[in-house]
């Protein structure tokens, strides 16, 4: 096993937990790029987006129902936020497990690309 | 009904179509940010993903699955894409009805902000 977000679920390689449930993890980034920058984890091990199927598809929900929940604790859940998925090599995925960067507490520039 | 969503839906309003199914459209951004930037839309009128709920997140895996779908179809499968839910005022929400930029066909930048 040698992928850190594995390893952090493991509990293996420690982490800032926000919020937790049996199939998701919410860790802060450790390079935040806003005032409230926090990633969302499937515990089981995705490769990326681009490998959800019909069979494991339901964890997406599971994960936005996380950054609602998160949102809301983080009093950001009015003010809004952004959601975003790096997939593959030009999306700018780092890890190739699956994860949600969750970005708030500002108002967020209008540069998606 | 005056969200502009909601009409292009309808077809009220023209655009172009890049992959439609029971639950979702697949439309052209008309500001594209990068080479290939297209909007997932749902056809239900759903104000943003802060409004998910146990009872209509299944659509958010449809959303991704569409995105694998249109990924594919545009030869941007493997080389990767970027998938942003803005949500709210800070997350730069323009319209108020549930959507998702797919960015790709280049390599994207890091900044998520």
């Amino acid at each position: 096993m040698s992928c850190i977000f594995c390893k952090i679920v493991s509990g293996d390689i420690p982490s800032k937990k926000i919020y937790e449930d049996e199939n998701i993890l919410v860790i802060e980034d450790i390079n935040p790029q806003a005032l409230i920058h926090v990633l969302i984890i499937t515990k089981e091990h995705i490769k990326s987006a681009n490998h959800l199927t019909k069979e494991n598809i339901d964890v997406i929900g599971k994960m936005f129902l996380a950054a609602k929940v998160v949102a809301k604790q983080m009093n950001i859940d009015e003010s809004g936020y952004r959601l975003i998925n790096n997939c593959g090599t030009d999306g700018g995925q780092s890890v190739n497990h699956l994860h949600i960067h969750l970005l708030g507490g500002e108002k967020l520039g209008e540069n998606l690309r």
